[in-house]
């Protein structure tokens, strides 16, 4: 089994929160049984299974898989009921992590069988300390795949920043050292095939890369 | 921050196996989206954070909160999809988990926040080994809050047995040592209000006792 030197409590991670994607889904938010937008941020945990590092190679599922790239915030102090003034005051540090999964047939189903394969969330390779960056609403998640940039996610583009993120989360569940959150995807995850190279970076830092098993 | 001592890794909870909680909500399920029941398990994630002991009291959260209990498989081995006939080989033990929650607004949103508040899921006391459980499918949990049932789950009416639900999840994500899978819970969950007793018992498994803060 894999696993991660980074993360050692949970890995939850904010879906819909491109803002892109929030209006191109505008029409389907206003169906039935919703008929709005979620109001709060749309959450899912990548458990134990899924963690992985940086240069793992990924299980090929025999279907496709998608992939996003996320700044992620690593906790180094227990957080609970944060103000957003206050809420990056127990970060330790900044890094990335890569979310392989199935692609999703529809977003109201909580779609654990896409998102907990085995291995298939890796995170780092570094962990930039907190000290060294002075605003993460400044970072760019560029992503290739085989040396194409395939996404460009600008951190201030998110449709919830990072510190209202760890806020509103905190007031859900108390974060802890090691816990850690993958703030935002791009809203279209880019499909992948056996032998791609996927490698994300976050200039300042840190860079991530993993195939796809042959 | 709440812990517990048998629970290492995940903790996979499987909603909607009550077999009456089913035929109750078929009209539901075939409304929109849908239009069909779930063909596949529904699972949900209890973090870190919400993992508790026996004899803990409960955060009171200023609003209803309901409980359920189910039996609770803990693994002993790694477990990577295996068949419904060897499943039950990778089982160290059995033991109970209280899960308290908010009440669901609706079956479709994931629930994170009503599912996650810290300290919700109690685990134990005990866990029987299961080499003296000799078919988890014959075993029954009853719960009483302040001294009067309020639940009694047979395992053998659950809409997926224990061998089964091991057998699909395993094929969803690999189970490990310390990972644990509540098989399910009544269909009606219990409200509870500050001060109250919830005690729920598995003849010949084990008995777990939580308090609702006053």
């Amino acid at each position: 089994m894999s696993t991660n030197p980074i993360v050692k409590g949970k890995l939850v991670c904010v879906a819909l929160n491109d803002q892109q994607q929030l209006q191109d889904l505008n029409a389907t938010f206003n169906e039935a049984p919703y008929k709005s937008a979620p109001t709060q941020p749309v959450l899912y945990f990548k458990p134990h299974n899924t963690w992985n590092t940086d240069g793992a190679s990924i299980e090929w599922q025999e279907e496709t898989l998608v992939v996003g790239a996320s700044l992620t915030v690593v906790f180094g102090e227990e957080c609970c009921r944060t103000s957003a003034e206050d809420a990056l005051k127990y970060v330790a540090g900044y890094t990335l992590m890569h979310d392989f999964s199935l692609p999703e047939k529809s977003y109201y189903r909580p779609d654990i069988k896409g998102k907990c394969l085995d291995g298939s969330a890796p995170i780092g390779a570094a962990v930039a300390s907190a000290s060294d960056v002075a605003d993460p609403q400044t970072l760019t998640v560029v992503t290739q795949v085989n040396g194409e940039t395939v996404g460009e996610q600008s951190v201030s583009d998110l449709h919830r920043g990072v510190a209202e993120l760890i806020s509103t989360i905190s007031y859900i569940m108390t974060l802890q050292p090691g816990d850690a959150i993958a703030v935002g995807f791009p809203g279209n995850r880019h499909p992948v095939k056996q032998g791609d190279k996927v490698t994300s970076s976050i200039a300042g830092v840190t860079e991530l890369t993993n195939v796809v098993e042959a």
